[in-house]
């Protein structure tokens, strides 16, 4: 069975890791968030595609959720004694990770070449595709002006509040043909429990994306960053409110009506139910919540059963 | 007083210490060797740099000669998960260093400026210049056919007999605005106690450096690399043999005759400063070994008073 996720951020590669622990047959591919890439000391980082990396691979930090387990800090504090700016944290063997694909892409190699060789290298089974290999960066106007993805997120910690949001270089960028066709033979394609605007939106806003997602015959799934109105990790909440949205299951599963026929809440939302069905959407309460393994496992699994599911909706195969 | 001194590997670096330590208002420029220069993980490693930035800013692992004192591995580590080349280490805070360098390089400054920002960075007052801000690269012809200098001095530990040695890039080449000017302005020129033939000969062979060294009223002394016959570090012994030369302080100061008028012999040579002066140059026996930092800072003073001592060729003052 073939299994596409749109996946950036947390939740969606705690999702990714619980469908490559099945034990059915699956064959996953995950499209990834590059708008959150960015250039630091002269080097290309692709924050989402590491977490899947490390995750993928067993070496995230799971106490953080980033990063390397056990990594030192060796060069980040040799680069700031240079003067390179220090908010943005950098382990050494994560530092590793971004001399090699930065190698890789100065060589002329494509990111989506330099991920899947970097993934077989760390044992990863799991097909990674960068949403593109164009320049994409997803930019943030905000009360303090407009910042870099990662200004916002990680050196101002999301405390400004979003006013809109810009994909830089939506104009010109285009998914590759692994994409594509990752999308085009799924069996079920999954939005995962990610921040809709920056994790997911991102991915959508690549031209051709959504095209190709209303094309594929494959059954299309989203599950709810939002649980209980909060977003477990992030700003999603904040976001789907000083955007205009209702910050609830309900508020993201607006934005993804007509793009998915089945929605999965977390089973603290169930009495959304059925005002989610009444977009034009079949509900599906259940825990959404991964602490560990075996709640992803647990959660890739309950929606691999969903896709059997009697459905209300004709785009949910 | 301006000393400027050529220098490259681990003698000339110990050197440009002992000129720092002095209390005499020294104004030191190093000329640094960059033909052992390499792309490495795709960073530009200038590791005869690397070895005065970490010495004269008391970072250098001293008992291994290279590095830095305390670093970790754990980029190296990683690197070599990614199926990247193991045999040069690079600890992670000297990753830094590469990552930093590559940075500035790429951003359009000159090795030069790279080094001085670097430099200031690390609190280093010692003017530190490449010998040229051009591509420039050692090569040594072997038995084992042509290597890039760190393959035969890291990778194939110095084993392969040395045939000849070949300067990529001796054709186009220059020495910066900088070199000329240290060389011009000094009032001592010392050629450092490093391997005549891939640390001071690569400087020597960027066009336009030995002209400005004998065109330069400074005074010049070289200091000889070896000390009874035997270099105190590296394979200068063994080029000596393999190239024609007598592996002894004497064949150093055939290589440097007409170049400098004073030849520094370490006391254990005394007995060859007749065939040295022979040469037309002054012979001047003292202690050259560099254990400590007092060893460093007394050659350095030594140096410095024979600069005022009586000579016995024009070309010295």
């Amino acid at each position: 069975m073939r299994v596409t996720l749109l996946a950036g951020g947390t939740g969606g590669t705690k999702l990714a890791h619980g469908f490559a622990l099945l034990d059915a047959p699956v064959e996953l591919t995950v499209v990834a968030n590059v708008g959150d890439d960015f250039e630091l000391h002269g080097l290309h980082v692709s924050p989402d595609i590491d977490a899947l990396l490390y995750t993928l691979g067993g070496l995230i930090d799971v106490e953080r959720g980033w990063g390397i387990r056990g990594d030192t800090l060796s060069a980040h504090a040799m680069l700031e004694r240079y003067g390179e700016p220090g908010w943005f944290t950098v382990g050494d063997a994560d530092l590793a990770t971004h001399v090699e694909r930065s190698r890789r892409l100065r060589e002329g190699h494509t990111l989506t070449d330099a991920t899947a060789a970097m993934a077989t290298a760390l044992g990863i089974g799991v097909r990674i595709l960068p949403s593109t290999d164009d320049r994409y960066r997803t930019q943030l106007d905000t009360d303090e002006g407009r910042l870099e993805f990662q200004e916002y997120f990680v050196r101002r910690h999301q405390e400004p509040e979003v006013r809109a949001i810009v994909f830089e270089g939506a104009e010109t960028a285009r998914p590759s043909a692994a994409v594509l066709e990752a999308i085009a033979s799924a069996d079920l394609i999954v939005i995962g429990p990610s921040n809709p605007f920056v994790s997911i939106g991102p991915i959508l806003h690549v031209r051709g994306v959504r095209a190709a997602l209303e094309a594929s015959p494959a059954g299309r799934i989203a599950v709810s960053p939002i649980v209980a109105g909060r977003a477990l990790k992030g700003p999603a909440d904040r976001m789907l409110a000083s955007l205009g949205h209702e910050p609830s299951a309900l508020g993201v599963a607006r934005m993804y009506a007509g793009l998915v026929g089945r929605f999965v809440l977390d089973e603290a939302d169930a009495s959304l139910a059925s005002e989610v069905e009444a977009l034009g959407m079949t509900a599906s309460a259940m825990p959404t919540v991964m602490r560990g393994d075996g709640d992803r496992r647990a959660l890739a699994a309950r929606i691999v059963q969903e896709l059997s599911a009697p459905s209300r909706d004709r785009r949910d195969r």
